[in-house]
């Protein structure tokens, strides 16, 4: 058994190229039924304004597969701590044997989140794009920008956030981080008009996106939405997309932008899907030209959680990183 | 974050009064609707002959929740390794921080589960009994004999295990133990006959008690059965009990042998089902007289987990044990 901490995850473990291919192959392996998917178990912890959500999911051929534990309690900040805590823990998939614990306070689960936006956007976003925009500032608003800047190449940035500082401050850290030049922009419509690509980021629980504002060429990917009452998207806006793809179609049906879209009548569960896996593993599933508006919905998959979680597993190791225990003691400290 | 190793839990947390105790208050809880209970989330690792389970539990104003994973893996025999495997994961249910991992290799689901038998005979068996009788003759064997010595006094034992040498190793080693007679002898229909109470601890397909064999004031749990295919007791013995208990109907009714009794129809949704939390909290809902056959159906439940995990908990904290993680570093070893 070995035990990773948070310290050594972020140092060791980075939101790379590999870390976005094991991520596309996790989805490509989902689509061709290579995969064991439970739906999400969920406990709320109501008079505490919490809740916590296990997923997880074994890919068939891999040696170990992950469950993953992450909380959101709203409270939080009352008490000066971040809502969100998590971790995962490795099973060995020819024993049942738990082999590693990863106390990655959430850090993983914001890179495999960034790596599903990065490849939706590798295979929906034009070729060639001049402005990105992004819609929240906190973490993940960081990371999914990261990730994009993997798979495309740009020269401007928009953000807008409800707190005009909290906007400002992203700009100033994202420009000075990857010299790109990122600007605060005072509405989510100016981010909208004025962008190829949009990635929305936040826990809205009111549309923030609307119809009325997408243009030809327009890529959005919405990763906010990931329980009932949650919605970054006009329900219009699913219906407007040329292509609209979800990391499954089970899940965004009923935590995603399209459980809203299916509520409104606007969609119906026949109308046209495409899953991610299909985009990564069916040729001609993505964009085919410069004009299509292109949506992708993502409430966030175990499968996604077993390839980041053997991904870290396998740098970490290679490192000789983490504590081990074996019959009860310790054998190594780093 | 502490965590706990098998050896430390082994040593310091027992199957004694106080753990069949908060099993008790657990089933009590669920019973008042104080409980946050999801369905058990099921992987199969159909290409290994193997399953994860993750059970878990919200005990309302308890200061944290168990989440449980446990797998067995049936071609583990064939590496020299036991089927069974697992952990437990304490979460803070003020604040969602992950604050133990007891890495119990499924030491507390033995306990939790004999405790369920116990508490069930507390309440089902006649107060005065003479012959236990055992079916199986594995680790669960063991702790629900250890069990019900906390709530019942008897004079002796019997045990049927199809391996009739490893019935005969029970019976010596538990003779040894307890300081009471345990006898083995040569058929199901031996032990149901000639007992008060008969505990079934098995992983049959097929029914291994069958309805002709009871008798007045007999008691039986039935603690094998957590799988749609997994079965001990014919349908007719379900049928044939004056007081019928499920840990909970819900669950019994997917995977215990309430399953099979609905199946074959010989009981309907219709039927009355007291459940374990009832029988704890509701004045009389137990064995009215001597001549009653009580049947109790155990499929084992998260909020089980939760009680027990909490227990274990508090008896390693009082004596400092544990590895304690804090800030990336390893602060205590004991």
């Amino acid at each position: 058994m070995r035990i990773f901490t948070e310290q050594e995850l972020k140092q060791f473990v980075s939101l790379n190229s590999e870390a976005v291919k094991v991520v596309e192959d996790a989805f490509t392996s989902l689509s061709q039924d290579q995969v064991s998917m439970p739906p999400i178990m969920r406990v709320d912890i109501d008079d505490q304004n919490g809740e916590v959500d296990v997923k997880t999911a074994y890919i068939k051929e891999k040696e170990m597969f992950a469950i993953k534990i992450s909380s959101g309690f709203f409270n939080n900040h009352l008490l000066g701590l971040p809502s969100g805590n998590g971790m995962m823990i490795l099973i060995n998939t020819k024993t049942g044997v738990p082999e590693a614990v990863l106390l990655d306070n959430g850090y993983l689960t914001d890179v495999r989140t960034a790596a599903a936006g990065a490849v939706a956007a590798s295979y929906l976003a034009k070729n060639t794009i001049e402005t990105v925009g992004i819609i929240g500032a906190g973490s993940q608003a960081k990371y999914q920008l990261r990730a994009l800047n993997i798979v495309r190449k740009f020269q401007k940035v928009l953000v807008y956030a409800r707190s005009a500082e909290r906007a400002k401050k992203y700009a100033e850290e994202m420009t000075a981080e990857l010299g790109i030049k990122v600007v605060a922009v005072d509405s989510a419509e100016a981010v909208v008009r004025n962008s190829d690509i949009v990635i929305t980021t936040t826990p809205a629980k009111e549309p923030i996106i609307k119809a009325e504002w997408l243009h030809p060429g327009l890529h959005i990917t919405a990763m906010g939405s990931d329980a009932e009452h949650k919605q970054e998207l006009e329900a219009e806006v699913i219906a407007k997309a040329d292509i609209l793809v979800c990391d499954t179609k089970a899940q965004c049906a009923r935590l995603g932008e399209l459980h809203h879209a299916l509520t409104a009548g606007v969609l119906t569960e026949e109308s046209e899907v495409v899953e991610l896996g299909d985009l990564t593993s069916l040729w001609g599933a993505g964009r085919k030209n410069d004009e299509q508006i292109t949506v992708c919905d993502l409430t966030g998959t175990g499968v996604q959680d077993t390839a980041i979680a053997l991904f870290a597993y396998k740098e970490m190791v290679k490192r000789n990183k983490g504590i081990t225990i074996e019959n009860n003691k310790i054998l190594q400290k780093n």
